[in-house]
């Protein structure tokens, strides 16, 4: 009742994209910086950052959809001119330049310094993904909606990605 | 003044893809499931879920609009890997393998669930669709962005998809 | 502390999609038009909006994204059915019949109701996009995150598009 409370941020990455991946990564990377508590929910395509590998599935339509879907930070496209993985390519190339922080740099960074991360519950059984295909992340919890939205209602700042 | 107040959670959905209105009626349904009020504010693309037929329509712009605009949730798209429909189809074949839900349950447990739905005016007038052409639902309504904002600024959440 | 204070509203606008930046302004000079307070953080593909010409760069990477994206509110192409950009010119011709207002409409509005820019600073040192290349506005800073994230904690609505 009394205690001295945090302010919180709760995002929603549902994209996959190596450019919205990276917009969420700074806001919520910004976030902590200021001392917020910053919870991300991955869902749907926004599984693939928290990917380590790729477990062999026995049926057909897992398989396919856990082969589309990339693994890790490394190997994310782009929402627009991805030219078959070219653009981001040059993008990546483009942040090198410009000693910038690509989204690989940024999901190290958001680990660093703490922020909480919720493996959407519903999308790793829809997907046949199991926790130990995930990375491991003292911060990482598999969930569901319930509670994004629990932490969403305690939160200044709540958007989708 | 000192009436008992819920919580709300006012959506956006401006998006007509398959995953993207998963993601949009998961939330509302989770939200509206632990009592909160929701109101779902259908734009542009989204409007596609709210279409129940397509009457002809005089002017040919408006016509191709919408002939090329799904009609109910049956049609959508996917945002990523649509393959001309083959994508949702498949993406459809392995939630039903996991007994898990597709837009069109979410969609129908929206409307169990009393969550209030706005058709934007300026979106309907913009492709000439007439309310006759929406489904039949106590909770539609025709409004514009002022009803939406107002929404938002009483809600805890306001997100957009 | 005892100032009277005035509700505010705070958009990232992600996208550089002529539907999309519609739906952003849409909410922007409807927010504004209640007499709320609005801030637009334009970041990545956002920063189309607010280009005026475009520089030559000596690198060649700046060189290849600085001409893929474009310059201003008038060669925005739609995120969906963009056909070559045949799609932004018919809903363009459609808006027009409907006596609707396009992006640039709405752009040009939210200039005249003091909406307040912020051009992100990373996207801009990116992109090699000096403050020169963009619109003259009172009203447009350049600044980073925190900027955003200092206007979305005041803010009663912050959404991402």
């Amino acid at each position: 009742m009394s205690q001295p409370t945090t302010d919180q941020m709760s995002l929603i990455l549902f994209s996959g994209d190596f450019d919205k991946a990276m917009a969420a990564l700074t806001l919520a990377n910004g976030a902590a910086g200021r001392g917020m508590q910053v919870n991300i929910f991955f869902t749907f395509w926004g599984i693939s950052l928290l990917r380590r590998k790729n477990l062999e599935s026995k049926f057909f339509l897992e398989k396919l959809f856990k082969t589309m879907m990339p693994v890790g930070t490394e190997n994310l496209g782009l929402s627009k001119f991805n030219f078959c993985g070219i653009g981001p390519w040059l993008l990546k190339k483009l942040i090198r330049q410009k000693d910038g922080q690509t989204t690989q740099d940024l999901f190290k960074m958001a680990i660093d310094r703490e922020v909480r991360f919720i493996a959407c519950e519903a999308s790793l059984k829809l997907l046949g993904i199991k926790k130990e295909e995930l990375i491991e992340y003292e911060h990482l919890e598999v969930a569901g909606v319930d509670t994004f939205l629990h932490s969403a209602l305690e939160s200044k700042i709540a958007m989708l990605i």
